[in-house]
């Protein structure tokens, strides 16, 4: 075994200034234990649904499932199959547990400097007490040990949301779907709150996957034939009622561009007997999602449900990979986005109405300061979303705090949201998170830009309240 | 009253490392007292006419006319009716003027961090000698206190002026603009220096809001009709030398794109035809917009005029509040732009002729590394302007040292200019530029890339020569 | 005399806080001696061929050949035959090389905070031994301190060489050329390592400047006519297998955007044949490169050769400054870029292929942490190439860190080269990476995001591994 003692030091991620990391202690210290506020993200709820639920061995918990991992791996010639990544044609991939363990374990190093490194450890060390830095050397001791505790009463999927002090925890549902896993959390007792959300996409872009079988799901769900725009609107409408009915405060919309625009309900219809056709194009389905965005935000304010859009992400992008292994394999690439002429049409209908909150998140950091912060810095129905996905890091903190809140304010944003499936990274993300917040806080006060006074509402907000009132938690 | 004691560090803005606020105070104390040169703006020059004028109470001062302010109150839910903004149609607005300052001193808290904030608390602080922190519990105290300077002889926009030590004020006017403002200051004897810039947009853009009304305009102030596009030409030209006449010494140009391109005579007037008959579309507009570009980069080069180009804002981005209450009220939206192919003509043409001083501003930072330093660090007719509107902040100015100055060179920009309508906001935004310029020469100092003797150049050059210069003023 | 005394402070271009400064100090001299490994450059061969060689003039050494240098001075209104730039049409420039340097000196202010001021003054310091600033009193006597150093047999090219300690340098060279400098170089017994690089745009790119005379020089290198696409490719191969043969490890290919698609032969044929026409369309010379590079790749899986791709200079932006003074005369200007539709054909065909190493440059920083870092951090075949061209320096360097290494991890990207035509600025050129590289690591280390151990493998990797691993070296 390596002697490398693995520890976490009380002032990481603070700037190394003496004054300013004295003040971001002094700021993250008061958020630091405040129960976690997770309103976006992909767990799965099955996890909560039974008492006695176990997340496998290691390897099934923090790789096979996690694409931030297993492409850092896949990038330096890894194969897919060697880290035990299922394939859809169920050709054999590596079954052994322990060797795509040890796998990892050698590569570790290529996690260094990266958000995955520091989640990975931060996770090993807090989760699991691993007391060393993972390597070739300690891999087989460290999965034991993680092995053994997975395998504890304390560490099902519902004694780690308890340990974690999660408040509120969203996850993410098809407009179809019967959320009955989370119906069976609330007649159980426990006292977790976990909330569906409303993801309508695969029914609503007509290029989804399967998008002709996802309406036949719809159809199940709402118990009659969706064979128009009209039936369309009337079973979103239903869905959305149920969903709300279920506790869920928010819809969320991924779509490839931000572009926005109304159909008539003839033109509409026109579409979507197209697309039921198979024959709608890739313009249809532009236009299509683009008129839906805006039927969503007609609904989110007679529903008070917030509206979450998700823009610039080419799914799929190696048509290889996600032929043999399927969705979200971590060949997801983002493409340069646009807001100002693309959200026009909507923000013209709703954006002055206070009723509707609209939380944009981005992957084209760009759009940062030149046309989202000037957006949510007037719009009344407009906030932006934390920096998402890939800037879900120190450095795309520190961007987006850089490039948004001078010109949106903070109070045009929404806090943090953790946005992973990787349930026991949550807490590792969130105190990344608050440390980033109380360091750029820090900054501002060490600048005479804020005064403490003013610091200590300010990092309350963004580890806290802010997401809670985004949400309307 | 709340008992926070609102002052000013001495230190502020500088960076928390020890070595480098040292120098960065030390530069910083060289520039601090230097007069101001304002070479653009939107400050209205009725101000100075009358030797008694005044400012009007508190709130006509600091919010019914400062969209930055007034959008971020509405972003978050204040009507603009209830922050006293005119409306267009005559319905009511606010017109208690101690209510609206009640609303915004109870909004204080949304310009956290943002350049708003830090220009309104050394205003306050330093032009109004307030001493607290502005709150709701303080407001109509702060209101009383203010009202009654604004009251005294010593706040005239003379004195403030005087006070501010303003070497030279520039302001924006219409082509068709008599300059009788600026006439009778000259006459009066006083010994401030206000100046006037040319701006034709009105009559250069076809698609201005009252395009036609204002080509009559211009036809009035010239004395013949504006009928074809020869007698444009010939009504711009003579409007020019007026303007040099009366001592401008710049030209001001905004557009939503940077595209030139040259026009035949022919093609020219068939689209000036067509826009008198109200018939021009949106291409003839771009391309009649980025003919007359080049026309005015001639002219500059024969009357001497410098010629800036403020590119990229998609103007009344919010319908429904630019019906209601007319421009600038703070939905102008920043898009992305491009200037390596669009500016191609005109510098093909003009770039290489060193009479010329094309003077470009952008509101898209992505094209400061990648095209605006590129193009201004090889063609002489060429600078760069300082950060522009949104970006004309803390982090926006650090930002444009970072991606401008290794590859255009300090000497290929302009210095900096408040370009405000905010009279009393001018000292304190020349200070926050001061004091960034000297926190960005300490930086290179003690990084070792300049050495002390440099760095005393650049900050005089920073704060006050730049401008000079690259204005001819 | 000026009395300034001009150092090299031994902690420059580190963080100014002492935690990180001392930390980067640490790392640096790890590294500060190692080899200088130069996988892509633009030095010339011939230099090495013989023995006794020499630079010629501190004029013709620094300024003639070095656009850095001359457009900075061009910007500011020097005209290029004041430079001694040589015209195409052999009208008459400035012949006096003390006069050229005189202006230089004259205007060396204009280099302050630019990497042009940094490499000049540490190759002025340490490969001359200047130890004066230089400025226009002191330039006569500079000028004679150098030319003496020029003058000895220990500042040859060769005797350079070896005291920059560099491992291996390798050339650019067209598909036509005979490699006979290399031959000699070799045949001559002389221990440094010069190779070539294998770069075909002259025939590949149909916009190239004299596309026709290059295909006939192809055509004579080869011993055939190339008068088909199948010959073309024929003649691609027969010449990557010289290279190969002469000790090529890569290819370099620049286009003005990324774009790859599949032509059928045919369609590549009929292209081909319109541009021996002289007929081709801008439309023919984007889909042929783009088809060419996608060919390049699969010969690059074929023959081993690391391919490179060079994306976004608008070349030859001033067209009067091009027709006057030819190629590369500091007026190649940056256009936005895109990767992740472009790449797309290319990468869905060899981009899985662990056989290929596909290194990307771009001059759009934008696109570094939304595509490239996204792509290298995905797929097996491709790395990132160090901050290119303008990016080359302090601020460009950090830019990178920051914005790529998070995602693409540091092992996606492929270590320094400094892709110069200027020899002596190799030294300083590496040193600023050396010094940016270790500047970088130890805010990591002082922010605790990596330990010690990881820091010393990081900075050895990025000074030294990187290159030799990417290039195959």
């Amino acid at each position: 075994m390596s002697d490398t003692k693995w520890t976490l030091h009380p002032d990481r991620f603070f700037d190394p200034a003496p004054a300013q990391r004295t003040i971001a202690r002094e700021l993250y210290a008061t958020v630091a234990d405040l129960p976690l506020v997770c309103p976006h993200g992909h767990v799965n709820p099955r996890l909560f649904v039974d008492e006695h639920a176990s997340f496998g061995t290691p390897t099934d918990l923090l790789i096979i499932p996690d694409h931030y991992v297993f492409r850092m791996l896949y990038s330096q010639g890894v194969p897919l199959e060697a880290l035990g990544v299922p394939s859809n044609d169920g050709s054999p991939v590596e079954q052994d547990h322990r060797k795509i363990w040890q796998t990892f374990a050698e590569h570790f190093h290529l996690f260094r400097g990266t958000p995955s490194g520091i989640w990975l450890k931060q996770e090993l060390i807090e989760v699991f007490g691993v007391e060393e830095k993972l390597c070739g050397a300690n891999a087989q001791a460290i999965y034991d040990h993680i092995a053994a505790q997975l395998a504890s009463p304390n560490f099902t999927p519902r004694r780690m949301y308890e340990r974690f002090k999660i408040e509120v925890l969203c996850t993410t549902d098809a407009a179809s779907d019967t959320l009955q896993d989370h119906q069976t959390i609330r007649d159980s007792g426990w006292r977790g709150k976990v909330l569906p959300t409303f993801r309508p996409d695969a029914v609503v872009n007509l290029d989804a996957p399967n998008w002709r079988a996802n309406v036949d799901a719809l159809s199940a769900a709402v118990g009659f034939e969706v064979d128009s725009y009209g039936k369309l609107i009337q079973a979103l409408e239903a869905r959305r009622a149920f969903f709300v009915e279920m506790g869920a405060h928010a819809t969320d919309h991924a779509a490839l561009t931000a572009y926005t625009g109304e159909l008539t309900p003839h033109e509409a219809d026109a579409i979507f007997q197209r697309a039921l056709k198979g024959a709608a194009t890739a313009d249809d389905a532009t236009r299509f999602t683009g008129h839906m965005l805006m039927e969503m935000a007609r609904m989110s304010i007679e529903d008070g449900m917030v509206m979450q859009i998700h823009v610039g992400s080419f799914r799929n992008h190696n048509l290889a990979v996600f032929e043999r292994f399927g969705l979200d394999k971590g060949c997801d690439i983002p493409v340069a986005s646009e807001f100002t002429h693309n959200l026009r049409p909507l923000l013209a209908k709703y954006g002055n109405d206070p009723r509707l909150t609209l939380l944009l998140f981005t992957l084209d950091e760009d759009t940062y300061a030149r046309e989202l912060a000037t957006l949510a810095g007037h719009y009344p129905a407009l906030k932006l979303g934390p920096p998402w996905w890939f800037h879900d890091s120190l450095n795309g903190m520190r961007r987006y705090f850089d490039r948004v809140t001078e010109t949106a304010g903070l109070y045009n944003t929404a806090g943090f949201n953790d946005d992973t499936r990787a349930f026991p990274s949550i807490p590792a993300r969130h105190d990344v998170w608050r440390r980033a917040s109380a360091n750029w806080v820090a900054g501002l006060v060490v600048r005479h830009v804020v005064d403490m006074d003013d610091a200590h509402e300010m990092i309350l907000d963004l580890a806290y309240r802010l997401a809670k009132r985004a949400y309307k938690l």
